[in-house]
């Protein structure tokens, strides 16, 4: 089954909108697996839009659209669509008094032009959009199937979801599944190596999804015709995956790193605070970005001057002047002295030289130093990341969230 | 000129990597007057690409490539080129050595199959990789030009800047210039409103940009013949939008708000700690992410319990009892607690609800409360955020350091 996908905005091609449809289209087939043939981006034009669709039709069995189906006359892709496929717009009661029950709901008036949204092409079906105001569109020809949905990510998304990706699931002839494992704290190529070549996992394949801020995402995928065939073999792939990375792994579904550590403090019942310097804030930022992480996260101190270490962190003055700030010396005592000012369980630290300015031969940019406080001692770790500013803050982060990880899941991985 | 682009990778048809140069060129090419007309994304498979070439050739007179130019077997771009432009792939010394050249200085082996990347098409012309072993092929053919780059951003961004775009605005006939206006406080349609009838402006065109963490940039720009009326046509427009929009105007180049935050503070001596609750450390983080941030920036205090807010920052339990958390109170407390505790010029807090739970009647998911503390006294705003608990986030830092730089900039523009 051959998918194309054309993105129809000129926003896109001006560059003052990030097309992030196509990215969210192809991950969500790759993982059911189906593949994007190819993407076309074209601005609203009618004619280009035209030429795309023919383009498409030439060798594809389903193409979808995603942008303008909005009620402007720069939304060209209904009139262009209905055209192409000889299927002439009408006007249709059902789908205007949607649009107008929704603005009646929302308390806003009708946009300008919004009955053009409740013309739709001649046998067509229109898709429901949870989101906003515009039908999607379901149309086939010959065995050919067109989808088009809107540009707005938050109301295509749902439609995709619910319209498109189980329809051609359906039309799949074969079987596919595959299962993911999140790991941190060793790199892709070390991996590799841990779970050997990757003919022994035939027919299943595996890719590697190295991600600055979460680590590397392992995806074993399998396709057959028996469900049950595809099943073992997946079964035998991840017991090989799983004993090989068991001391990295943290998670065997799309959840981030923050969310797992969240997760761990709560049923644990214990309290984290942070002090950060290199990282600014960067630690706690992800860390509140969990909704509920309240429950678990007291405080986090971002002790970017000497002066905040001493008086916030309890940091002695000889201590900074024997080792300075960024040393294990130093993290180790930010860590005990979060921990014993804010009297939580936890406490972790950052310190680091994080660039451009401010490396020496002795303590070079990209040097860190992460430590970790609790009832049992410290545990100092000592990094020298090779990026630029933000590259070493990330990794940093990074490698602070993976320390804690691993800190609280010493008795097993989440069930 | 028309102008097209062909993105070649895998790992973009299956979402494992996210195509940013496509909008990284696309975005250069406006800022001079020049427009993509479409982007091709087709998979390393020489078949697609030689598909896409032919059909690209068939009207554009400028056809960019990104990716595909590595030593692997995967890598179709540089065969595929040569191939379809009738021009044999030969093995240069020169660009052999200029490759080994490279990985001796950085002491590394040369990758396998390296050699590939020295078989370059007979009558092309290397655009020289100052981050990457692989060079970058530039060919003509009759009228029309083909510039294959690399993939990786790092490599591609540095090589269409110096050998790509001032290429092709030298080919453009006609003059075009363009200015931007970075606001931050406003809205769009507010903006608009401002600012007046886009009809003023012509021949020039406003295009509004709205960023949920930059505030909206405004870009006007005017093509002609001649450099003389386009700038006095900019001047023109130019001096209409700064005085329509002088209040929120933050920059009039590239630059992030924190930047300009920052740069604030050190030009005026001044020195800044931050108190935040539901942002979590993300305006810490923002304005740690400028180099040299250590010279103005002491300490962000990120006290996300109660306890947190009374011990570090002195905010009486009596208040939070009287008026929450989620108060002007609270907010005023947490900033003036922040700035006598840290003993600094100045402190700005932020206090709310981010959701998507811990909502009332009385404080609604969204409701924000930011203070800053001065020598002058306290100011405290009140907002209400619409949007889910990333979005409310975003906003809230971005209000803050709004109201930062509207305290700072009390006595006119950056000049």
């Amino acid at each position: 089954m051959r998918i194309e996908l054309i993105v129809v905005g000129d926003e896109i091609l001006l560059g003052q909108t990030r097309d992030t449809n196509s990215a969210y289209i192809a991950r969500r087939l790759t993982a059911e697996g189906l593949r994007l043939e190819r993407i076309l981006v074209v601005g609203d034009n009618q004619e280009h839009l035209q030429k795309a669709l023919e383009a498409s039709s030439g060798h594809a069995d389903i193409v979808i659209l995603t942008g303008g189906l909005g009620p402007t006359s720069d939304d060209v892709t209904r009139p262009v669509l209905a055209d192409f496929l000889g299927m002439p717009l009408r006007f249709r009661q059902d789908l205007a008094d949607g649009i107008l029950d929704r603005f009646t709901r929302r308390g806003t008036r009708p946009s300008p032009g919004w009955e053009s949204m409740a013309h739709f092409p001649a046998g067509a079906e229109p898709l429901p959009n949870s989101q906003g105001a515009a039908p999607g569109i379901f149309a086939q020809a010959g065995a050919r199937c067109y989808y088009a949905l809107p540009g707005v990510p938050t109301e295509m998304q749902p439609m995709f979801d619910r319209d498109v990706l189980p329809a051609l699931v359906r039309r799949r002839s074969s079987v596919f599944k595959s299962c993911i494992f999140k790991s941190v704290g060793v790199g892709e190529s070390h991996l590799e190596q841990k779970i050997g070549p990757a003919e022994h996992f035939r027919p299943a394949t595996i890719a590697f999804l190295p991600s600055i801020d979460q680590g590397v995402t392992l995806r074993l995928s399998c396709g057959g015709v028996s469900e049950q065939d595809v099943e073992s073999v997946l079964k035998r792939g991840a017991e090989v995956i799983e004993s090989a990375v068991r001391e990295s792994l943290y998670a065997r579904e799309e959840i981030a790193l923050e969310a797992v550590v969240i997760d761990y403090l709560r049923r644990k019942g214990l309290r984290l605070s942070l002090a950060e310097s290199c990282t600014g804030g960067l630690i706690a930022e992800r860390l509140t970005s969990v909704p509920g992480a309240s429950d678990v996260f007291d405080a986090g101190l971002v002790t970017y001057s000497n002066d905040a270490k001493m008086s916030l962190l309890k940091v002695p003055d000889s201590l900074l002047t024997s080792f300075g700030a960024v040393s294990a010396e130093c993290a180790a005592a930010m860590a005990e002295g979060a921990r014993a000012v804010r009297e939580v369980d936890l406490a972790l630290s950052v310190t680091g030289v994080a660039g451009p300015g401010g490396g020496s031969p002795e303590k070079p940019v990209g040097l860190v130093f992460i430590a970790l406080a609790s009832a049992g001692g410290t545990v100092v770790e000592r990094h020298h990341f090779a990026g630029g500013r933000d590259s070493n803050r990330r990794r940093s982060a990074l490698a602070a969230l993976s320390m804690l990880y691993r800190y609280l899941s010493r008795k097993g991985l989440p069930s």
